[in-house]
């Protein structure tokens, strides 16, 4: 429980119980978002403010152990990531397929809404993503990130022969990098100012974008405005920019570059409608998760997951594992 | 001629001959674009200089007196639209559609390409389009902003239902207002800070937008930067942003409003495609282009129309008409 | 109630309760849709059997009266269309936005469920389309067929400049036709065999299509084989073919023709996300419903109302009105 | 030169030399595609009459041996993938990015147009595709029919978490599958009645769809009616059936089943702007020719080409391979 700037406490709180349509999910591991971290420091993002103790996380899978009324019982014992975004199901973006939109969605660990952060969580079933067979609930968490990279895909209608820079090589960038690739791609660079990270992406097998080449597809990951600048005279006429990464405020927009070459820019806000795409993505190894992930914590020094980013050059995606323990309500 | 800063010329020049494929138009309207008086008064536009005497005009209809080889002869006597770039129909822009994007297209009155601002003009048959029947060159010649606004109008994905924005009621924003109604928009609005503007806008029967009002769709045609601010606030989740107006260097891009409504800006350049839906829309009045028309001059008193826009508030699009006489080569 | 093969019942039933989320609406007008004739004559459409009373009717209107928790009050007494389909919401066909085509909907006179040809009728808020001020509960109700014709033209991606023929000249076809030209279509045409169609069709001023043209958006409203086949035989290259009109099980397709001009065949069920949008169209008369309402009856006539259509080669539109009565449960 | 109805002769003509914007190609490798075979048996498809001598082939690739004038000479001595339908490029189609359905186009080995199963052609500078360095003719000449493939998966929208069903496992098929994979389906099966196609299939890892299974997308490459219908029966709910095969003059349409589910049927003809992708998807393996290519004959052989698909059931692509000369005019 996130109580305040850097007051994380461990507690104990009854396990939910699965109202109808629902399923109840032991929890086994949840990745550490930077909204995590950025909660957990500033107590804050803009408008959403931690003022009642909240759980953090939201990147969990685990295995379903109870099912409520009108769900199929066949799932109690299934590895299933929960997708942490529950919509009203009825508003206009809702009924046109923009559920990520929906103004009523309770997101876990956005205040006031719980995180899954914790050994049990309650969501609806149709937000309980069955992961393919023998996979584990480590992988399955990472559905979330490669989620984002999935919904950057469509939007920036990758396909055969598109040139694609990705900027950032945190673990957004690496999974939509990897997406980016997955969806036929022709060429993926990948840039980032951290050495480590770009490591990785080497041994990802993304190469660093030469000096003059251009691309189809530009998939902003990094928030920094230099950054997005730099996206956008790499991009070719008719090139898709999709603005992922947050940090700043302002970017700026040179209009004539914009018009002259005809981009077309497109905010990301989370996504809809991707969970069993990333499963399948993780499962077959096309989006390679486990290189992407630098340090586990077990939920007890879940303190440390929140702070070892600061401290660590070398972090990029870092998981919260859930010590296992039977259901006794 | 341009021959330099505010130095216009009338002069005598052989009518030019139509190659095979192409015809011989006698220019009979061409309405004055922000380009030609930016030139006449600047010289350039940014890296297009004028450093040698050009022809301007591009916006241009008159009557077919003469086909080249390969081309209907039944084209003689008809009016017809002049489209102004013509590209080189074989790179990848062109072979993909977007021959707007051509990087080796001639656009008229853009150096050193010469304009239409003249009694004679060849061009391909396939850019000169053919007016419906009994439509006058002035109102042809309008074709050409108006195609500005089916181009916008498309990208934008307008529809039966759609709220549209328009900012600027100039010229190119009154008739995209049209195009935006004509395309099924269920609300358009247009806004701009001139009140003589407005009295046009509002006797086309567009009114202003109200406070907290929001839009599917924004079409930017002031290119001043509050008002793009302006729009982007207006714009509703989902929104699509077009970027039509020219004038600023830079935008400021507030990340965090275009990603939480996933927002799209697209930039715009030019046209492709439109021309005969745009004759379509001026024939039957959809795009009233006669109101829109503030001033006329004949070609012998150019330099007037391409400077009453400083003298004249109530200046919109202006139009100069050529003074027929035979073909007498 | 139908409880059998004509066999239509008037009966009393307990006036409903709105739940959370409900309102209650008095039902002031509904359209007599093809599909309530057919299980009214038949008893059964394909796989669908009316095997217990049911209530006939989807195309409904009225003023709400009482609303459940957690709908906004103000809501009593406005006038709203009803939209007959309610789906779970939560299926994947619903998170992607196409709800229309949700497995568990539970759409109005389609066997087991309850129609709205009655005096009350209790909706989810949000499938209760608030009417634009002023406009009376028989317009409201053509929200329904309306829709068919929006969903129409954003599927075929109408717009200005595109050449549309419409096949079938009834309500469907007459409603879909409008909102073609209300989306921008620069040519609709409209043809039937019924010359008392074509009538109504060309009093909305849709002429019959000549020889030889040739169409961008085909939407087939007959259901006729022969029909269709001529739409394609008509379809310009790269044309979109909307199959909307049922009747026939099988239709030839020529396979050469519908690759050697790259046509596109949707198939259309319904319509998703359109009301908003159609009782616009309504409200400024760019659809004209009253010209294609040809007959009124009064509920206690409802069996005259789905008999009509047999007797009287006028009838287009047949509307069931209600008799207003005070809310005495 | 085919000169009637198996009547191939192998003749001597002068080397063609490139105008301006051309270039003259040294063939090095051919594919024999179905419709080369169909010519050879029968001197027609449809209204396409074989009433002169014509070359065959259009699955041609080689090394450019010179240029005409405005082409770079550096392009001498690349290898090029030769697109074989050269269009008019000012057309409406062509203006439109649809240069597949010009009307005016010139395909190689369509009556009159002489194809390119010879040692020297001659095409414009934009239809000789440069392949990737190292990559030999014969696997530059599978871009054609990969090309197919890549269109395909365009009209498609296949994309990640798609599934995917390809009827027929002949090379168009196959190539189909792998695009289909390439662009990120999720699952790609594949479905053909002779057991020799499906051991290549199972080869290139393409299983056989189980029974029940439903696609979002179906690749129909088989041009047989009840492979047509299967597919559609398959077809999930807002699938899209893109067509492909030839062969059948008629499939039919089961009217409901396309409207119940919202299917989408789209024919293809052919391909536009997909070369530079389908070299990309060979170069990297992505797409496997080599394992597709099942016989290959020298050119003074061509006869034996065209005739082993009727004698071998193990017959997929066959390759004409050009035993290189000097250029000796």
């Amino acid at each position: 429980m996130l109580h305040g700037v850097q007051d994380l406490r461990i507690e104990e709180r009854p396990i939910p119980v699965p109202a109808a349509g629902e399923v109840l999910v032991k929890v086994e591991a949840t990745g550490v978002c930077g909204s995590d971290v950025h909660y957990y420091r500033h107590g804050r993002i803009d408008r959403y403010v931690v003022d009642a103790p909240m759980v953090l996380g939201h990147e969990s899978a685990g295995s379903v152990v109870e099912v409520g009324a009108d769900v199929d019982p066949g799932l109690v014992g299934r590895v299933v990531a929960i997708e942490p975004g529950i919509p009203d199901g009825t508003c206009a973006q809702c009924r046109a397929g923009r559920y990520n939109l929906c103004p009523a969605v309770r997101f876990h660990a956005t205040p006031p809404i719980d995180g899954s952060l914790a050994d049990y969580v309650v969501v609806p079933a149709a937000f309980a993503h069955p992961a393919p067979a023998g996979m584990r609930a480590e992988r399955a968490a990472m559905a979330e990130p490669v989620s984002v990279g999935v919904a950057a895909a469509r939007k920036a209608g990758i396909g055969v022969g598109a040139r694609v820079l990705v900027i950032g090589a945190g673990p957004v960038g690496l999974f939509a990098a990897q997406v980016a690739r997955a969806q036929g791609a022709e060429q993926v660079v990948v840039t980032d100012v951290n050495e480590r990270r770009m490591q990785l992406a080497r041994r990802l097998r993304f190469a660093a974008p030469a000096d003059g080449e251009e691309f189809d597809v530009v998939l902003e990951c990094s928030g920094h405005p230099d950054a997005f600048a730099a996206g956008l005279r790499a991009a070719a006429p008719a090139a898709r920019v999709v603005l992922i990464g947050m940090g700043a405020d302002e970017y700026r927009l040179p209009v004539g570059l914009v018009q002259g070459r005809e981009l077309t820019l497109m905010g990301q806000f989370r996504y809809a409608n991707t969970y069993p795409a990333a499963l399948g993505l993780i499962a077959d190894g096309r989006v390679d998760v486990d290189s992407c992930i630098s340090h586990r914590f077990e939920l007890a020094d879940a303190e440390a997951a929140l702070t070892i980013g600061q401290r660590e050059p070398s972090a990029n995606k870092v998981v919260v594992v859930n010590v296992s323990e039977g259901l006794d309500r």
